[in-house]
């Protein structure tokens, strides 16, 4: 028996084909397979049609050990993934007795009998093993069958989330583990204040040179993601990430913000707990945004007291005591103002440090001397100090905002970080 | 010129190979295509391989008129899609002028200079139509080629999905709708208060009877829309959506809150603009969530003042004068808590009305009386009183709070269109 050391996703449905939903079953099933070091070169999606479906069946299974497939399990005539798999493989389909007793089961539990078209939902193809479903009726299969020469297996899941992701923890991934010799072991390495091309470029070097681990940049809104992943193939194999990550630290040090998987924002809340430190909001521009992605994080409330969205300037001055004065002589986008807005944020909310932002997010109200995208963050903190930064964040409306509530967070960490070098807390 | 009836969508990315980041890209553009009336029978998604890629291209030319292809579009060395572009097409990449000036001004603008890499990205297959990018550095670009002795078309757009979606309005759907043969008249009635089977049931009898136009219901978080689509070949043919809208409305009125494609803050927005209201909003376990969604409409501060985060209830007292006995005796998650946050916001913010929202979002805090998902909504008006309705949602954290702020808008809109009924504005 070979082992599985590739495999496809095929969506199987029209409504992802319009557009009605979003693939979340292919990024979850991508980001599993890529975990146990399965090698994903492919994703598809087709329709409900025999023709298509088998021809991107037999395509997938011509590049890859494996084809896992989502959808058209269910009980309509419409869905047609197991009796085309069938054909792909040769079989038959054949009635499973524990899935039709589970199935009886189900429905008399519901106080209803089992409608005709819902026995299709326990024929599988001859051979094949039956992935029971907990969460729903149609239950999934794995089917082997000679392709070309070698072993290959279509997977069949069904498409309601809930049902596909526990399905392939019970079932598929366990069968994975006892087919493949390989899993992948990754770093990721985030940073801010560093544009995804210039990263890449101080890095270039060792980007091209690797083989095993990889190196390689992404980019989100406002941020640059290194990955590094190592092939591993052995039990015994020693892990050859560090010295990369090394590298990385030594070249672009300053821009990392977090050697794993949170968040910008779950950092500043590590760094509030462990500092002890509640933190309010005053938001202009961000308009309540900053308070909201906070509020995100489960449990956020043992730090975060709350904030003022000060849109209209005449909440700077009512709730948050930003001078008359300060408004007309610098501007309610200024750094005055961002100061002004933070240290009324603290003595208003009681809070121990505060973060204001204010700014133009557009698409209107930029001039030449404040153009849109032009942003002041004030950290103020109840023991020691202020400091501001302006920023000029380039995009529309939402990118400004979603940036600024970025760079709002990162003023904060770096503030906080600051605090704890001084030993200070 | 042959038409354009069919498209499919590449996606270019390790990153989606690797489930790193969900392809939301695909949905978007399936879904624009479908309103177009463009057929589209397969989605795919390739890494940043040459031969895989241009492999990829040549199948989806063979099959289809036009290939969408998103990603791959970066300056960095693995960023390739151009160039193979360019390779199926059998032309070369030439230098495009504008962008060229549009790429120096916008590092210029960031008192940087341009690195060599990104100049890459000013470079198209020799004859394409640029797609400018307002929002990043990777302009876009529409291939034609003959295939297999037709015309057919090669668009590139960029990964990141501010600049996918914007450059897709302003240019890809113009290219298309004088591009195609057919179109289709699409009518959205959207609606909040019932759910998608049960709307669904209430009109299935239209659904299954109707071919052209077709009704189509499908939900998003906390509300349903109904699609009426009319497929037009003829500049002569007349509109046949109108009875299928009064059939809705005879059945659903009571539900629906929009008969085009206004979103729920949009229609609260002009209804308060023109009752020259302005708004403030009082928020709990939100956090933000209700003003900065308000504040996603450019121009919002014609009507919003602001308001303020009270997560701690320490703010809900002291920002939001509520009484520490209401807060004792009914318990912050309360309908007279949520009553006299409301009033304390209108009071403190000065504007003519006010929302307030507080809640348990989880997944902690949950209790047998009030379980997670339990949230009161209130809004109180200057002029005439209080309105309060308590909610029970089901689902995750975010869930329950994206569903609470789309019902305080909810809330809102009934409470203005009531006075406007009064003739009391």
């Amino acid at each position: 028996m070979n082992p599985v050391k590739s495999a496809e996703i095929l969506t199987v449905g029209t409504e992802i084909l319009m557009g009605q939903i979003i693939n979340t079953n292919a990024s979850y099933l991508a980001k599993q397979i890529a975990q146990l070091g399965i090698t994903s070169q492919y994703q598809t999606v087709v329709g409900d049609n025999p023709l298509r479906l088998q021809e991107a069946i037999e395509t997938a299974l011509s590049r890859s050990d494996c084809v896992i497939m989502t959808g058209g399990l269910g009980p309509t005539a419409d869905d047609i993934s197991m009796e085309i798999a069938a054909k792909v493989a040769g079989v038959n389909l054949v009635r499973d007795q524990a899935s039709e007793e589970k199935l009886i089961a189900y429905f008399t539990g519901l106080g209803r009998t089992v409608s005709e078209n819902n026995f299709k939902q326990i024929l599988f193809p001859e051979g094949s093993t039956v992935i029971p479903n907990n969460n729903g009726t149609a239950p999934g299969a794995i089917v082997p069958l000679e392709f070309a020469g070698k072993t290959r297996y279509i997977i069949l899941l069904p498409g309601p989330p809930s049902e596909n992701t526990l399905m392939f923890q019970d079932t598929v991934r366990p069968f994975f583990e006892s087919h493949s010799a390989t899993r992948l072991n990754t770093t990721f390495v985030r940073m801010i204040g560093i544009g995804e091309s210039d990263a890449e470029y101080r890095m270039r070097d060792v980007i091209e040179a690797q083989q095993n681990p990889t190196l390689a940049p992404y980019a989100s809104e406002g941020e640059v993601t290194f990955r590094i992943t190592q092939l591993v193939t052995g039990p015994d194999e020693p892990d050859l990430r560090a010295p990369l990550l090394e590298v990385l630290q030594e070249r672009l040090g300053q821009y990392i913000y977090e050697v794993g998987t949170r968040t910008m924002p779950e950092v500043v809340k590590d760094l509030l707990v462990r500092q002890k430190k509640t933190v309010a909001f005053a938001e202009s521009c961000t308009a309540g945004q900053i308070a909201a992605t906070f509020a995100d994080i489960p449990g956020i409330s043992e730090v975060m007291l709350g904030g003022i969205v000060s849109y209209d300037n005449c909440l700077k001055e009512s709730l948050l005591k930003v001078p008359k004065s300060t408004l007309e002589t610098f501007g309610a986008v200024s750094s005055r103002t961002a100061e002004a807005m933070a240290l009324g944020c603290l003595e208003v909310t009681g809070a121990d440090v505060a973060v204001a932002v204010t700014g133009i997010a557009g698409p209107d109200g930029g001039t030449a001397e404040k153009p849109v995208g032009t942003v002041f963050i004030s950290v103020a903190d109840r023991q020691n100090g202020l400091r501001t930064r302006k920023h000029h964040f380039r995009g529309n409306r939402a990118k400004v905002r979603k940036i600024a509530t970025l760079n709002a967070f990162n003023l904060l960490r770096l503030h906080l970080l600051d605090e704890r070098t001084d030993g200070s807390t």
